[in-house]
């Protein structure tokens, strides 16, 4: 069985004070479990597309794995929703990794909450440049590669992108998926990630700039708006967040000096 | 320490071709961690606002009590994000809990994807009429009522109505906790839920649909779109889910019957 990322559907719409039966298309959302070295580790709800990449972006993010080849065997059985993974090494299931971290008040990471994400999310040394108008532009492909989005409301958008172009694009009902799903895609094809940049529909809540801190690029750029802890633990990894990218303008919330032709006097 | 929904920071923005630091508001995302009977529970980020709503809803939502009164003890220090929760009788800890529910293609809840949402879910036997304007109303109003996304992009909003206005309106930057403050407020204060709306700002996904049925209403009204497996929730437990209600128009995805007026031929 394939599964698709929308399906037709008939529904009651109500339009210029009249109630009418029409067609519509509605995003799919498809529970997937995936099993590791025989046991269930977690259920998701996703948009059933790079179903490999999700897992294998998953299991990186949440420091069941680092590289590709940690996974020596994966089974996916698409019609049931399961995935059966087998991992090189046992899988650390002690409970420190779901504790949560009170760090000190100086140093790197005190608005970490959970240990694991300390261990595992990198401060980046990223050299990548952008400019204004780079911004604009990279928004605005991603935006017009995204058709279910227009058709359905009902997903996210991620890419991975130069400065210039899209590399890969990936949708999710899920905000956290779809950026996984360009974890798995940089995993899989080994793809250099430090001078890369992700481009996002949603907004930068603390978890997703983790993820981004994980996958290791310096740059994520956003149609929404970042929260406060997002914007805490981009200054301190030293990741540039620009978020609110709609038409011509844009907000920077962090290390603006990724942004060319930035020169604020402060 | 008083928590607020936002704060400002000075920010970089881009408009008409320049660079500008202007202040901002940004929204607050803010980790809170649970612990019950001694023992941690879980971490979530959230907007630290009706925290105690949020704690007893997120509780019953995951089964761990039915009515506030399962909770002897609730103590919240708020300057460091934690809760300390005493239960009546030991939490149901066995990994049952958390294991994935594949039942048969008939029946009930063939769509629910763990046991413990079969458990507590329950079908709606509301018998809740609303008319077309009605609809289009309550969003207007809890649109009109939540500033703060105006102000920072950044929450959801959820309220429990009647057919004509809102009893109490929530509003957080994680979806689903803006449903648990409402389930909270309905539990502290003992609200009759039957015959009662919720509108929400966000998708309405499985988990907001389940969510819904666990406390009780029979109508979800939402400015975004449903998912599939939300839907197919929704016509087993007799909900009627409304979605993409925006100036005077809305699509009814399932149980349209209760949307008066409504005698569309098949």
């Amino acid at each position: 069985m394939v599964q698709h990322m929308s399906q037709k559907r008939t529904i009651v719409t109500y339009k210029n004070g009249q109630l009418q039966e029409v067609e519509d298309e509605i995003v799919t959302e498809f529970p997937f479990t995936i099993h590791i070295n025989g046991e269930e580790f977690a259920t998701m709800v996703c948009t059933p597309t790079h179903l490999e990449e999700l897992i294998i972006g998953f299991l990186a993010s949440e420091g069941a794995i680092l590289f590709r080849d940690d996974v020596t065997d994966l089974m996916i059985d698409e019609s049931s929703g399961f995935a059966y993974v087998t991992l090189k090494s046992k899988i650390k299931t002690d409970q420190q990794h779901s504790k949560r971290f009170i760090g000190s008040c100086c140093g790197k990471s005190r608005q970490f909450y959970f240990q694991n994400d300390v261990r595992t999310a990198k401060t980046s040394m990223a050299k990548t440049r952008l400019k204004p108008e780079d911004c604009l532009n990279l928004m605005r492909m991603m935006q017009k590669n995204s058709l279910v989005f227009k058709n359905t409301g009902g997903v996210h958008n991620a890419a991975l992108c130069t400065p210039s172009e899209i590399l890969a694009g990936r949708a999710d009902i899920g905000r956290h998926n779809a950026i996984d799903k360009l974890y798995g895609y940089s995993l899989l094809n080994k793809i250099p990630v430090r001078d890369k940049v992700i481009v996002f529909s949603g907004r930068i809540s603390s978890e997703i700039l983790i993820k981004a801190a994980k996958i290791g690029v310096g740059v994520v750029l956003s149609k929404s708006a970042p929260t406060d802890l997002a914007i805490q633990l981009a200054d301190d990894l030293n990741i540039t967040t620009v978020g609110f990218i709609r038409g011509e303008s844009f907000n920077v919330y962090s290390h603006p000096e990724r942004i060319s032709d930035y020169s604020v006097a402060e």
